[in-house]
């Protein structure tokens, strides 16, 4: 596959109409993306091919392919508000973002290119949080800002808000669940025009889309796999913030959780977070600390090559369905569709594939997947 | 030497007095009881040998030796008042605090012999807690008495008191830093009356003993002795309630931290501890679960026979005078000065033993020595 970090293959314009149309496409999501482009070598034979796979998966009826008309018009209208659509390794498309299996193929990014590059901590809590929380999240912010440090979050009220406040000057990334047009809270766009000039914001949705509450923990893994680690501030039981942590953990970017009393259920989440193994955090130095010996090594991505995890499209038809047999509701893992089918590797992933483009598979957490 | 943890072997009358004389004379420490102990084989033989082991120590004039008279007054004094003096292994000493290197030979103790030998957790915090700090500790210690624990505290103001409050019912030890009639502080006298039918109070101290500064720190070796673990509730930077977390986890114990806001200075020492290791605790579940594997675990004392640590009185007065001239007022450790010397261990204990005796040597954690 194409190398996500060197910076320098930058995408042709062609290239890149033809990137945003297979990504935009119904049911390719990031792994798809990669999936297909290795297999097929490039973006314009994939969408070709897409309808094709997408039958064999058994969809109804023909899944939606984003016309070239379209991905023009959205790069068009991107640029009209200074928008520009990235891919990983070109500038202002955050590094350690760029190094997630799932890193989206093309990041919607404004604001000043040299932030998007500089390492990030995130900050996030909970949105009614206390003004202890508050106060803390600020102090700390700031101190990570005069450390170096790009601060990002999730631009929502409460600790989120106060941890881009405090780090205007100094740089802060807020990650946006919609599109770059939609911003939500709708009160917050005069903070987010306040923080672009030494800041950014980071989207992988089209202009135009609303968010959806699905789509903020899917935004929640860009805020964890863009910064080295994550500072939970103020969290309940069952929060997004907690979302947040368990994905900077499944990602291996540190978490730090900030301490309270067992008996304001604000800091519940929190508390359980250290218990579980977070590190504690009262000062910017428990985070600087942390994340000093991981700063000095250079951003590695595992070595994935284009023939690490191949296709096979010569299925014959009883393997295909042996494993769609194996498939229901619940949530089984590709090494168990793999030992139970009997089929290859190979196979049982292409089989997948083009049941996730017949839109009819869900990818879970941990190479787990189920029939929708 | 004598079994520590039995409970079978009882001193004769005789022996209880010999040993209340030993370990009452000037220069006699626990450790050094033992030593004792173990060389001559019984107290009276240690006691007939102290003003010359003192002399060859350099004492400037003889330390005080505590007389027949004076610890059979003692002895009758502590009667008058419901006092009893326990050796390690009879009944009412607290079996885990008999497993110390340093357990006090003769413990005083009142109160409800059967409450001194249940497991006990430790619960111990500011003097000047918050309401927030109170409110939890009085839940916390409730919670693990219900659950069968001896809540053992140190009296104080604050978060001992509310811990012992809460527990008068289901049992609670306070550890004394005074002899048992010198009560601190003096307003705490009807919390200890109270807590004495399910409960009990522990003393090294001698009748009318009047406790100093310095005695609080010693006694805290006890509370944490005593118990499984050490649940410290809300305590500052560098206040008695983390040297009493310290000395748990020098003893062995569980420690563990309940956590707080980074703005508030009360949980500063907490939150310390919990970075450095200590399990954070919300619950008195997280207590349990952790001390539950080692409560069933029988109470063992590390192996130490008569001849481990021998004594060797036989130096030649070259050696001697190494010994001494490596020595001063910086800590050193026993195994360099064995090195450095060049003397066997038994001659260097030997001559520290001496020393000690002579009120030249102090000794402080880690097997450290210095002059004094």
């Amino acid at each position: 596959m194409h190398d996500r970090t060197s910076q320098t293959p930058h995408l042709s314009d062609a290239e890149r109409i033809d990137h945003l149309r297979l990504i935009r496409s119904d049911n390719v999501g990031p792994r798809t993306f990669y999936s297909l482009l290795d297999h097929f070598g490039d973006a314009r034979t994939a969408l070709e091919r897409l309808p094709h796979l997408a039958q064999r998966g058994g969809a109804p009826r023909s899944g939606r392919i984003c016309s070239e008309e379209e991905a023009r018009a959205e790069l068009a209208a991107a640029k009209q508000i200074g928008v520009a659509l990235v891919a990983p390794g070109e500038a202002a498309y955050p590094p350690r973002l760029a190094t997630l299996d799932d890193a989206p193929p093309l990041l919607a990014v404004r604001g000043a290119p040299e932030a998007l590059m500089r390492p990030m901590i995130a900050i996030v809590g909970s949105r009614n949080a206390s003004g202890a929380g508050l106060k803390f999240a600020g102090q700390l912010a700031r101190d990570l800002g005069e450390a170096g440090f790009v601060v990002i979050s999730g631009l929502a009220r409460g600790i989120d808000q106060t941890a881009h406040r405090a780090t205007i000057a100094s740089g802060t990334v807020a990650a946006l669940a919609g599109g770059h047009d939609r911003i939500y809270p709708p009160e917050h766009e005069d903070l987010l025009a306040a923080l672009l000039d030494h800041g950014g914001a980071i989207s992988e949705m089209p202009l135009g889309h609303a968010p959806r509450a699905r789509d903020f923990p899917r935004r929640n893994r860009l805020i964890s796999g863009a910064s080295l680690g994550v500072v939970v501030v103020e969290a309940a039981h069952r929060s997004g913030s907690l979302i947040t942590a368990r994905m900077a953990a499944e990602q291996g970017r540190e978490v730090f959780a900030v301490p309270g009393s067992p008996l304001d259920p604000r800091a519940a989440g929190t508390n359980d977070l250290i218990k579980q193994g977070a590190a504690l955090v009262t000062a910017a130095s428990d985070v600087i600390n942390a994340i000093q010996p991981i700063l000095e090594r250079p951003i590695m991505i595992e070595a994935r090559e284009a023939d690490d995890e191949p296709l096979d499209f010569n299925a014959d038809p009883g393997e295909r369905e042996r494993i769609v047999a194996l498939l229901g509701p619940s949530p089984v893992s590709l090494d168990d569709l793999i030992r139970m089918s009997g089929a290859s590797p190979a196979t049982v992933r292409t089989v997948l594939l083009e049941l996730e483009l017949a839109g009819r598979l869900e990818r879970h957490g941990g190479g787990l997947v189920s029939l929708t």
